[in-house]
């Protein structure tokens, strides 16, 4: 990641040839230079889905006068679009229960600049971490959950209140109702411990004993109404052996959680991550 | 692995204090040299389990002997028991469909020298393999599946003819009845295209790809009256992307699927694998 | 890997803006329809480099009149490029000595249809694999190494009458002469069995037990004058311990070099590595 | 790792047979039961290595007593060895510069009760993370550079007078005297950002940028009198590709470098890592 702003164009749109070439026509005629560039075509549905970053000081004109000039060419090809710059940071409200390493991991990386976000807000429905949080000069909401239909209407309001791009639920431990995955579709990013399909739902380290499988593993996905089946951003095994615990399991189990969720977050953040039905595309 | 003699002696008993300090008093007052051991227990069923691997000519008598003087302290400590002969290599009986590339890389191992085995014979339901696996100088069986009573029972026909100590599924693609995989518990071992328990049964690479997992991976499993739920040996996995089809995953994978094959089988025939309930303690 | 013609476009040049509107306007233009696009800018160099394939019937014309008409637009931006055609299947020498771990690997990928190539011929400084490359109707000769300097100069011819694309060094064993690496640079692809740059030249698993890494790995590298010092296109690590010895290092490793060439091999063929001094870019 | 007290003994003594039968039949003798054991043999010294731990409570006696008993069977054997107290927890002084990833993940697996070990002090030669480390409850200590040898006096001072056990250069960034290294030979424990032996000294992602390797890692060892050169305990690695610049390398590297050190410093504080020569057993 560089400080150099840059705008980063993302589009789909059915496939038919000469794409590339309108779309890198147009910005070539304004002089734009694009930095990064990637394409798929998803084979199922014959779509088109494309990621151009490109230098925004390259450009004669602002985003405003980009997304007029641009949109005239989008209908041509009937495309989904949109533009974000990297001088409007994502806002990340992170969610969050006891647990920490995810916590304490993302905070890490936002601190030393490595994660270029705002977090507006961190919530969680036990007090234990507000020290922690708040020695950063990040906003601490404490929302118990004895009552679940106010503390998620709270949740709602808080997020929509901190003006947030994106929820993480960084270890939550709590499901969310389908209506509240429905209505921020693709910006509820949780972290499961486990490698998905297999052993959704609860204690999966304890699923993964019982099995006897020899590797476990973390998934990064985007929250749906259905309880851990939503599109899949990241993913990350690693090794055990008969001689390892559930404990153990738990233990090394959260160095996977809490990359794979930085990982995730990371490219969602920056823009690469496109959700085709219930699969996404991740440009890196 | 070395050209010198061993004696591998595989031990599982209940646990209690002191079985380590009885077998390795008994091997030490006949002067046997211990060159690996390795202990488990399983917390579960609270059973303990040993494998201690000896130089032959360490000790002052022969196998038969040392089963007759071994007896008496197993039975003291409720142990099943056995002891394998490196010098008696196992028998094992390939069987295979069209595709070839375990059989391949299972043949090479063979031929190199690396995988200890006798393989008395390689079984198909087709002829296509019949010239490379007769160019080893191993006979071939064509058992077509059209009958598959009479199949099942002319492929246990074949493997009690060459004394079989275990059979190879090399991505055989054929389900086993329910009895001869009971009748050969812990014999059976299967090479399955997905990292287990997802994606069991049919086209796992297309259910794969379905999901949108970020990594795919292969199991070695033992054979079990349930499909593809017996104990796992080994398993890997391997990172693929929105860019990968069904095709590349399908080539991706048999190099996986090669690689842990190659190992389970080969814990299995240095008796580095005990199984425990459904699940398997590898001493590697 | 599809069965559909494809034609594959590589360049390289001073990076500018407009480069990829040229190019992508210009295969609009004519109605190609791409398949896969790449780029990437070195940094050091600013130097730009793409990978364009593209569906063969998809063009109104011939590969000779796509060379004539791109010719010009190739000057303006002072490209190097080449373009190249599915239909024509490189041409793959193989020279072994008497370890065929990798030697296998590739004739098995060659002869189910993975690896789509030609191998005109085997050549080999010992006898020892004339009868398993011949099962295969692939011509095997013996070239002895007495005399260096006249070895050489048969392989030379032997490579030239074959008309081969590229010299595969599958655990060759032996030093190449530099002016051999210097006439056929980018064109001899060898398989190291260390991570370089750690442990270049004899015995690296030696060097690494005595060392006491705690993982192998195995490099897939062009050759050139300085041994082991070529541009690397692929590596891969793998886990070891205390416990394993330097048989053991060989036995593990041999898996590791077999799949490192195997997809070092591949991209070199499907026109996906591209040299930049003494590094690679690599579009997978 | 458990609540329940255990004792360790680690022995190394010149190989024969009966030394396994000689320590398991002493602590059968007094009811010790063992809850895990490891052995190892050094092929080239011919020295055998051996770690035992058991539960402290089943012994009948304390650890003075184990020691005065276990002091006739170690001089008869001619063993080096000592017993350590999962009650006594070791103590870690850290040393740091200014990158905190190491740190912020040491001192989160301190305070989450996952790493069992006191922290006296942190020393740096920076002021920066002073406020981080006493929101912990931690003393900082900021000892600057400029003087080299009064600040290695002074950081001998520190460790001597906080009765630390071993050293954590956490990206510390400075060479340490070798008179040092050789006071706390196996004590000291480094991360270097390299897959070691290649890229040793200074910036190793810079040299791993220019050779153009397609992995980088990390490695945790003992710091010797020879840089980069001590006796390694863990290592990993992971993938990058021709379009990860060196700022990149050094975001993923972190990654790498925070996990690879945590383990090996887990697998010290076990008293898991026994040195043998320059390389090291590590009985995970």
């Amino acid at each position: 990641m560089t400080a150099t702003r840059r705008y980063t164009l993302i589009i789909s749109c059915p496939d038919r040839s000469g794409i590339i070439a309108a779309v890198s026509g147009f910005i070539a005629r304004h002089n734009g230079w694009i930095v990064e560039a990637s394409y798929h075509t998803d084979l199922e549905t014959q779509r088109f889905f494309m990621r151009q970053e490109m230098l925004a000081n390259s450009l004669p004109f602002e985003l405003d006068e980009f997304i007029t000039r641009f949109s005239e060419l989008a209908s041509k090809f009937d495309m989904d679009w949109r533009i974000s710059d990297s001088a409007k940071k994502k806002r990340v409200v992170i969610l969050v229960s006891k647990q920490d390493h995810c916590l304490n991991d993302l905070l890490h990386r936002w601190r030393s600049g490595e994660l270029q976000v705002g977090i507006p807000c961190v919530i969680s429905n036990h007090e234990d971490l507000r020290g922690f949080v708040e020695w950063h000069g990040i906003p601490f909401h404490c929302v118990p959950m004895q009552d679940k239909t106010a503390a998620f209407a709270e949740i709602t309001r808080l997020f929509e209140q901190s003006r947030g791009d994106v929820m993480v639920l960084a270890r939550f431990m709590q499901i969310l109702p389908a209506d509240l995955c429905a209505r921020y579709a693709g910006r509820i990013i949780n972290i499961h411990h486990s490698f998905l399909p297999s052993f959704a739902g609860a204690k999966p380290y304890h699923q993964a004993y019982q099995r006897g499988v020899k590797l476990i593993g973390a998934t990064c996905h985007y929250a749906s109404a259905e309880l851990d089946a939503g599109p899949i951003i990241e993913q990350d095994t690693m090794r055990i052996d008969h001689g390892d615990t559930v404990e153990d399991m738990v233990r090394y189990g959260r160095d996977i959680e809490k990359t794979v969720l930085a990982r995730g977050l990371r490219y969602h953040v920056e823009d690469r991550v496109l959700v085709c039905g219930n699969k996404t595309i991740v440009f890196r």
